[in-house]
């Protein structure tokens, strides 16, 4: 039984996906009944490293959509527009779908799933999320049995291998920016990947499969990288930490309704964490759930290779289900996701998190004394508090909290802020 | 729609199968679908920490492999019978088979194998290889558009758990397996762990698996850890290693008929390579394929409760099938397996790797010398010789070679063991 597919998009996904289907030998068989049937570009000048013979190619988008003869389509052009639209209208006319678009399944997911599900079609999207890394399937199939408490992931390689840079050179965050883009591990736009927007999307999309609710996006703390200094990761370093951007969801506990903790931030990752190895471009997702314990995925986030492997993979799961049961008047429901009601996400607040601060004071006797009763007036208690040295005339103070609630240590801060003997708050940062 | 499941055997992972299947709130809502409708067990008086209906308990297996109501059966009892008859007799029954037995599915694989792809039937077993890992269904699923060149695997907690107590505390091999066999991490008869033989078949699951075709168990190489001293771990500490038992299926390039190495070994794991740092009882396994790369899967590799975790997903796999699709007269070729042709397994001889090697020797001039000389005639090269210390009156003089044929190597130390100045050779343990 053969089945057709069309390609939108033909960057360095979509080109490892195509030379992956036209060079089945040595893969699982059923990748010989998957052949391109269309495929679609923005511009049919562009030289190509890969051979599709020219009576394939269009820069009709929509008609490949709807083309009658297509099965599955493969979306790979992301962003949000026209991606959003093609998949709709695909859908609408009874095809199922393959993405690697993070951006759209993250803000339109509810939306994609909704018109799917009333099409009877499959929405995969392995590739949105770690690359080559299985993690979606894992959460919708293999872990399925767990009640799942904690996510954690390193999910975007370019900051991944920012940071990893600053630790091991001790650069300063714009010089090891500027080598990622020179070498390609960083878009000439940056913004979405330092920012945090990437793995804000990415984790809205684990939380969702994994706690089975729909997310909204803008719920989603997000903070970048942005402002890690190299002084912040020598200070790590002295006290046993290294700096990862981390995103995290976390179910709290006896709330009602549920709560969910949803944020992507900095963090200062104890070097035994299984996440604090995790170095360069690669990516690491840890799941906990009950009776489980915990498991962690590792490897290559992105590439042509590894995202392409996650795309075919996720066609070849529809092909599978295709080939016993081409027509299902039911979807198979480990495969397909109806999530039902949107997830109550705790604001940041409300959130209980260990801190580390830095503090510029004035060399005056007390300054230790002053802190410590700020942070108690706020329930915010300490694990250490240490003088590290000055900076010029000024000490340098670092504290490290224990687990309290953001908002609480927040009020503090400000408390702080107006002391007379404090100069400055150059860094704060979240600990696991 | 409701599915009724057999449990064969209520143990550790039959009573927390039963755990996850009674309490379904807050996990996959599918298996609110599954009940356990008759449980097999060896002994109706024994204590049970679940409560399930008396009625449905009994000691008759066979009534419950061949009870027209079940719909899938779960093999939990282990060992090669009756579970390898009660399978097949389910088979032969029209059940789905989930099963942990990877005794039994590295020996009769294949029989079992054929008779579920003439029934139509699905044969999981998720739960054999890497307790809650998913590992299984990864190979099959999430990662089938790969050629897959190496598999490597930390699969066994009890030895796992052993060398990493050696390495912390330099204790003795003798010692630690008992401290062990008293925690719970090792049995009484701890043969099939220590001497690499579960190890073995879960390499040839997945290898089965990953390079689709049958294997004959009987062709892994399989050498324990009973062997390994202090003073190797000690010495491979010094060199920049870690002593790991490590599970190796790895295809050989450019041979015709294409070949597999598949063998089981305590290996120096160089100290940066991800495995070295998986300690416990905790499994790992990297899987290496084009265009993937490499990915690591990493978590708990026994245990009630992470093991259930792994058989419940199993059944959720087929009833998530069978939901859309309840009788097939075509099996999804993603689930099911139909291994071909045996794969050929290159004997121990043809295998290349490093080694290293331990010698206890008179303290001559030129001992170096005659090693390094007798290593050439064999085309050995050398990566580094170094005299460690003294053993009383001889020298320990410690060998690294480079990547070698092993039937070169032994028969070099055949000819080494033959010269005068030679006392002994204490170990001999291949290097990654």
């Amino acid at each position: 039984m053969a089945f057709n597919i069309g390609l939108l998009g033909l960057g360095t996904v979509g080109t490892g996906t195509a030379e992956i289907l036209l060079n089945p030998e040595g893969r699982h068989p059923l990748i010989q009944d998957i052949k391109i049937a269309q495929v679609g570009v923005k511009s049919l000048e562009k030289k190509r490293t890969i051979d599709l013979p020219t009576d394939i190619i269009t820069t009709d988008l929509e008609a490949i959509v709807t083309n009658p003869d297509i099965d599955i389509i493969v979306e790979l052009i992301g962003g949000l527009e026209p991606a959003r639209s093609l998949i709709l209208k695909a859908i609408a006319n009874g095809k199922h779908i393959v993405t690697a678009n993070k951006a759209v399944m993250a803000r339109f997911g509810p939306e994609i799933y909704a018109a799917a599900n009333q099409a009877k079609v499959y929405v995969l999207l392995e590739a949105a999320v770690g690359g080559g890394i299985p993690i979606v399937e894992p959460l919708k199939q293999s872990l399925g049995a767990n009640r799942f408490t904690n996510i954690i992931g390193i999910v975007n390689g370019t900051t991944n291998y920012i940071l990893t840079q600053m630790t091991n050179h001790g650069a300063d965050f714009a010089q090891v920016l500027k080598e990622a883009q020179t070498l390609g591990y960083a878009e000439a736009d940056p913004t979405a990947d330092v920012g945090g927007l990437d793995a804000a999307d990415k984790i809205s999309i684990l939380a969702s499969l994994a706690f089975g609710g729909k997310i909204n996006r803008e719920d989603v703390y997000c903070e970048g990288i942005t402002k890690i200094t190299s002084s912040d990761i020598s200070y790590a370093e002295k006290l046993g930490f290294v700096i990862k951007l981390l995103a995290i969801a976390h179910k709290v506990e006896k709330t009602e309704p549920e709560k969910l903790e949803l944020r992507v931030h900095p963090t200062f990752v104890p070097k035994s964490h299984p996440l604090a190895s995790i170095n360069g471009v690669n990516n690491a997702i840890l799941v906990e759930g009950q009776p489980l314990g915990q498991v962690m995925f590792y490897g290559p986030g992105a590439g042509s290779g590894p995202t392409a492997s996650a795309v075919v993979a996720d066609i070849m799961n529809i092909v599978g289900v295709l080939h016993s049961n081409k027509k299902a008047e039911i979807l198979d429901p480990l495969l397909s996701c109806s999530p039902q009601n949107y997830c109550q996400i705790s604001p940041i607040e409300d959130v209980y998190t260990r801190f580390y601060a830095r503090f510029l004071c004035a060399d005056v006797p007390g300054v230790i004394g002053h802190l410590g009763m700020a942070f108690g007036q706020y329930d915010v208690s300490l694990e250490s508090v240490v003088q590290i040295g000055f900076q010029g005339e000024f000490a340098e103070i670092v504290v490290v909290t224990h687990q309290v609630r953001e908002g609480n240590f927040r009020e503090a801060i400000a408390e702080i802020l107006s002391l007379n003997a404090i100069k400055e708050i150059p860094s704060i940062i979240r600990v696991l």
